[in-house]
């Protein structure tokens, strides 16, 4: 498997009535994927949102654990965390992976509600093997990512269903990551 | 497999310099945690401490989701905390469990570093079958559980080890307790 990114996406964003929305970075989502997405092996977080203010929000916070107290505090997060960047949109996202390898990234989105998809994280791995290039995963906050992002992706991956008996099926983004990030490379 | 419960145990646990500790329950892991137990069919998930006045907390925030407005806005999120549970110790919560079901239950401790391990996830499952018992799944917070409980369990479970090629492995406790729950009852 070459070169795997993670990207979770502030915009476009559907909320609870289908309205189109941007959500809040919050700092759980920051830490916690950048921690999955780290011990999993991927190169690198992107966390998407156009609100410049939330560029610096996130600076801040990841400021610091680069300072001597956090860093000396806690090393680990600090690793975890220099592997984050920002982009204003998923597009530019793309565009670095795509300048760094010299191949655009084969765009892999998640949904809780997808009725269709292309297929489990095995046959991704596959499909990764075969074509050999750089891969974003694509995960929504709010209530999803909007049509327009899960309608020009590459693959779109069969959603997590747990076990519960009357079908209850609300993960959190932080513990969806985890376990796609397990699926597609806990074996690796 | 029988009933499965998971704990989040708060005492006692080892902070970063080995002491022994008591940890602070997080919003977070009150939320984060239900949910995954819940998608993953847990009957029950115990967060353990024997400060009462976190007990008191935890029941502001699951009165919130019971209210009018919280139930109105998200159903959903109501419906996960409704099975959390308190416990003044892990003892207490077994006690619960086995007053429930008649049959004590199975111990199993998790944690990242154990170097000693009873089985995987699948040795596991094997196990839960044979013995026809209900399950107790234990996580521990902050630098993890204390040895007097991960000394008098029936089952220590292998470390999610991740890919990272340094061996970069800092999962947080939400994002270990997904990956579990996917790995013991993602194909039931």
């Amino acid at each position: 498997m070459k070169n795997c990114y993670l990207a979770l996406v502030h915009h476009p964003i559907v909320n609870k009535r289908g309205d189109t929305v941007t959500t809040s970075v919050t700092n759980l989502d920051i830490h916690d994927i950048a921690r999955s997405a780290r011990t999993y092996g991927f190169d690198g977080y992107f966390i998407v949102t156009p609100v410049e203010k939330q560029h610096a929000l996130v600076k801040n916070i990841l400021d610091h654990w680069n300072t001597d107290y956090g860093n000396e505090y806690n090393p680990d997060r600090k690793d975890a965390l220099s592997f984050i960047n920002m982009a204003n949109s998923l597009e530019y996202a793309c565009k670095v992976i795509e300048e760094k390898h010299g191949q655009a990234p084969i765009k892999v989105a998640t949904a809780a509600g997808f009725k269709d998809f292309d297929g489990t994280c095995e046959d991704l791995r596959g499909k990764l093997e075969v074509d050999n290039r750089p891969m974003i995963l694509i995960f929504g906050t709010g209530w999803g990512l909007h049509a327009s992002v899960t309608e020009n992706v590459d693959f779109r991956l069969e959603p997590i269903f747990g076990a519960a008996k009357d079908g209850y099926n609300h993960l959190s983004v932080r513990s969806a990551v985890a376990i796609y990030c397990d699926r597609l490379r806990g074996s690796l």
